[in-house]
């Protein structure tokens, strides 16, 4: 069985996750937290990043979250998730990069670092200038999905697309660390609640990183 | 034909270039200076970012270098640079996204910063720390590709790959920014000087950006 090397707030591992359970494939959860630094797991992974998957049976390590969902893609053909035709594939590709990148380093990442980091390993008080500036520029984020479900049915085309997955986990990360108002995204709101009662999140959503709470809406479909 | 809009040093337009050289695709350059924020080239990438390739008779465009590999991989049987099985393909991956990532973040980018935006946009002297550091953790990523070469004929295992391809992209920018200690990396000087002699490799290396200058042993290759 997969073996899934995570912490419950990390995006990327959440994306491999939502993967793994629309494909129906098992694992075990194995917690790391990758600012510990931990010999062992820079032996695994010199980047140092979650997620890694392992299968000792088969003698496989799978590193980096795109690597690893492009591997689940082209092995397992239950529920496809980058659909269509190359251009359509690429498409799909486009915005999980958007997702993985900017919506992270400009959002995610900075909520992260001042809301779970700064209680977690630094014992420092947040930055109230980075926090409004990442909840402004979360807010410019969701126009843009709201944009693009204006014009698709699904963040990356007409059916649910890893681009949907990738969205969900990030947007998901910055919700439980209070950092999405969801006032006038009617669009997104309407399209993350459906991506909310989907079996493959539900096991996401009911857990809880240490310390840290999430604000009452978090987990709730109808929010 | 394809247009691709990219400027010279811009290591994530070179990584689709190297791959378009190894399949024989025909393009077209077009410069494009994202830090200049056109108007025109925000609506056509929203993330501000080159490389994009179009094909204005087929109507495509293509956005984010991950997005583009995949579709030339996809599209294009010849000189395959995901090789092997989906393990293997997953190991490239691993690789490319740390290029991509980690190197760029590391190194690449805060020497694109110092020695050629702070010169070309922001009229300033580059910071001498910022440097050495950038300079110190190349060295250290090198090591990291001496010991690959040690265990594997390319980067990314026996043949050559789009692991190889992204290390050189990142590595060539670095080198012609002076970033590239070659002295004591005599495996991965010979993979470099392998890599630089192929005719995909060639036009690249005579291309020069404006105001910045190489070091003169840059395009030679013997170096």
């Amino acid at each position: 069985m997969w073996q899934l090397h995570q912490f419950p707030l990390c995006p990327f591992s959440r994306k491999v996750r939502l993967l793994l359970g629309e494909k129906g494939v098992g694992y075990e959860l194995i917690r790391e937290s990758p600012w510990a630094r931990r010999d062992e797991f820079l032996d695994m992974n010199p980047a140092g990043q979650t997620p890694v998957m392992t299968d000792a049976v088969a003698g496989l390590t799978l590193i980096d979250s795109t690597a690893i969902c492009e591997y689940l893609e082209e092995t397992i053909d239950k529920a496809p998730m980058l659909n269509g035709p190359a251009a359509n594939r690429a498409e799909i590709r486009r915005l999980v990069a958007w997702f993985d990148e900017k919506v992270y380093n400009e959002v995610v990442a900075p909520l992260m670092l001042e809301r779970m980091l700064k209680r977690i390993v630094h014992r420092a008080a947040p930055d109230a200038k980075m926090l409004r500036e990442a909840m402004k520029v979360a807010n410019s984020h969701l126009d843009y999905v709201d944009w693009l479900l204006d014009h698709r049915r699904w963040i990356g085309g007409p059916v649910l697309s890893l681009a949907d997955l990738a969205a969900a986990a990030h947007l998901s990360v910055a919700d439980y660390l209070g950092g999405i108002d969801w006032r006038g995204h009617d669009r997104t709101k309407e399209w993350y609640a459906a991506l909310k009662s989907r079996p493959s999140f539900r096991p996401l959503l009911s857990e809880r990183m240490e310390i840290v709470t999430p604000p009452p809406h978090y987990d709730k479909v109808d929010f």
